[in-house]
């Protein structure tokens, strides 16, 4: 699957496969990038915003990506984005199933250059009860199918 | 250094340490969480908008957390944050070494917990020639200081 600008409208959306986390994947990357006690030590997340031990924000955001790009980027040329509002509506902890569904919300053809269009997408991952852990809305550059 | 919600003020900054990115760091990077060719193979991403091998942005991300907390969370209770925007104005290439200057933008007691309040950060990541290469603005809950 490698959609071109033209390929898509709004509205379009997509379901990832998914991604159980182990509590030894949390607390291997905290290790190395957010090494704070409520991601690194069960006992220490108990009295915390947490509860428990819980997954770094930035890990969520990095297995969502990983989803998302997982089976193959969907749109033609990859999926590069300059950013967009991150949110995490509740944490992510040890045996949690992720899955990225996206939406795409806009469509805007590039005024300057006319082979590529920029898109909005709304990426939510969702854990086994459905529940949103992240929600990225980024704004990706999508190229034109090329003119033979 | 662990400041309390009453010892911070607007205008309030830091600088961390660095953090230089190898080549190495990364493709195994993006192996695990974001396998787009032009964040594994400088040949392959000749032809894109980056020119030559990047970072993922969650790479760009992920370095930036590590400063921020590297040294001890800088706030009691540590970063723990719900969101925010995030924007990556241009990439990160091998042997960059980043460093994270943060700002304090805007303090706000909480009106249902007098124990807490939440704290609006503008934190940019630079490079070595003080390019901007990530703004990340979230806002953190920080804990006042207990009531003896």
């Amino acid at each position: 699957m490698a959609l071109w600008f033209d390929d898509l409208h709004v509205g379009l959306s997509f379901t990832s496969t998914t991604h159980t986390l182990s509590a030894e994947e949390i607390v291997a990357f905290a290790r190395q990038y957010d090494p704070q006690p409520f991601h690194l030590d069960d006992e220490a997340a108990r009295d915390t915003l947490f509860g428990g031990l819980a997954a770094s924000g930035w890990h969520t955001a990095a297995i969502s990506m990983k989803l998302l790009v997982g089976d193959g980027a969907p749109f033609a040329g990859g999926i590069i984005g300059s950013g967009g509002e991150l949110v995490w509506p509740r944490p992510t902890y040890p045996g949690d199933t992720l899955r990225v569904v996206w939406e795409i919300t806009e469509l805007t053809p590039s005024r300057t250059r006319p082979d590529r269009g920029m898109v909005k997408v709304r990426m939510e991952t969702r854990n086994q009860r459905n529940e949103i852990v992240q929600v990225f809305s980024p704004r990706l550059v999508v190229p034109c199918r090329p003119q033979s």
